[in-house]
């Protein structure tokens, strides 16, 4: 397995960084710095943690971190690896699932990876990194066995995901967690323009998502859409063309498609 | 209040009536018949009940039930409601969200209601109706305050929401169950056409569902659409393409609609 990193810096303090800086530290590591370009967001992120410091520039020579942690943007990882400044034999790793490992191709090390808690975070949520699966990647093997090594420390979920399947992985995670949000946004808007309670749905969509885990959404698709009830989806679309045309699209979309879906399987 | 309804008549077998008809004798209602075309089918549920009988006819004229609840298909609905025969001062109620209260004017009786449990059902699944919204109908107050009571004893959240309102709740429900589950599906094939796992996507689509429930979908919203991530949502696009373009439809359109809500708010 190799040793572990003792030492982390954490560059970004962004809601990645907040959720995963005390977790490692309650792994047994010490986050020595945490950078961002804004003082008052780092100092926010250090308050959580032991005795980190705030860093404010990307001159990391002096650090005693082993490892670098990228938290920040995807479109931010590539010009921050090019100018961030590393002691000797750092590794430097990024935590997105949008970007592949060569977004680090320019950093000041060869010792780069993928770290990618496969989670959305906010900062006032509090998440449980034990189910979290953590996604890992690196061409060095000695890097990939002390970032397992790490990874184990913090989550029970730790799988070795190249940069292609993470670019697959991260399509996925659009459909399920972005469009699915949008879904249910949609679902709320129309019911609030109506004087109706979005709770109401809430136990419909709490078991929806409950009973496509248990035995599989291609099992559980029901719905006007998937029995052909063509009556039923004339009827809404109508009514959606009056009330708003660009939902009456999306539900024309979907519909389409899931037909589609049915006649292929 | 009136009285409730202690006798009842299920019209039906499929998965609503599974559910209803046993929280509804655990209420400390009788149900006396489960009527189904198919007798193996009103058996499964008869054996479930206390002393329910088989009925495979629609003639009730000798039923002591003074409440039918009809738990049908919604294109059964009208006819089913056409051919019964009821006893003296029966009561009939459908319990679809896609349906009017009218389909059921051809119906032997003036005492016509809905009782539309807001849920998705499937017999191996077993549901709590205390948190389940109960939508009631009916033009006849006498029968709307029996069936308040009647719904009272199986769940803490009874609505009244008139046959438009339910059209609404309808389409809504079909976005936040249908159309998220079938994105769900989506997000599965993808990954499993790549010897990815599904169960890598469930903590975040378990944290999605969670947020958005709690602060809204409209907070929660993130992603590369939201963001305006060209470069991110053409690269997504480019590979989805390759992959299926049905999904790649699909991704358009529901990109386009959230930066279109992101315009307008």
């Amino acid at each position: 397995m190799g040793n572990s990193f003792d030492k982390i810096a954490m560059v970004g303090a962004g809601n990645v960084a907040w959720h995963l800086a005390p977790v490692l530290e309650a792994a047994g590591c010490a986050v020595t710095q945490v950078y961002s370009r804004s003082e008052e967001k780092a100092k926010e992120l250090v308050i959580r943690l032991y005795q980190a410091e705030v860093q404010t520039q990307l001159d990391f020579s002096n650090s005693l971190a082993e490892l670098f942690i990228l938290a920040v943007s995807d479109d931010a990882i590539a010009e921050v690896a090019r100018q961030i400044q590393l002691p000797a034999e750092a590794t430097i790793v990024h935590t997105s699932g949008g970007q592949p490992l060569n977004a680090l191709a320019k950093a000041p090390t060869k010792r780069i990876g993928v770290f990618y808690p496969l989670q959305t975070f906010s900062k006032l949520r509090p998440v449980d990194f034990r189910d979290i699966p953590i996604c890992l990647e690196s061409d060095d093997s000695k890097v990939l066995h002390r970032l397992t090594k790490l990874a184990r420390g913090i989550s029970r979920q730790v799988k070795l995901i190249n940069s292609e399947e993470r670019a697959q992985l991260h399509v996925a995670a659009v459909l399920a967690n972005n469009f699915t949000n949008h879904l249910l946004r949609m679902a709320e808007q129309l019911l609030h323009d109506h004087q109706l309670d979005f709770t109401l749905l809430h136990p419909l969509i709490e078991e929806t998502v409950a009973k496509a885990l248990e035995i599989g959404p291609a099992q559980s698709q029901t719905g006007p859409a998937r029995r052909y009830d063509e009556k039923t989806i004339n009827h809404h679309l109508k009514y959606l063309r009056t009330y708003d045309p660009a939902y009456a699209k999306v539900y024309k979309a979907l519909t389409k498609h899931i037909q589609f879906i049915a006649g292929n399987t």
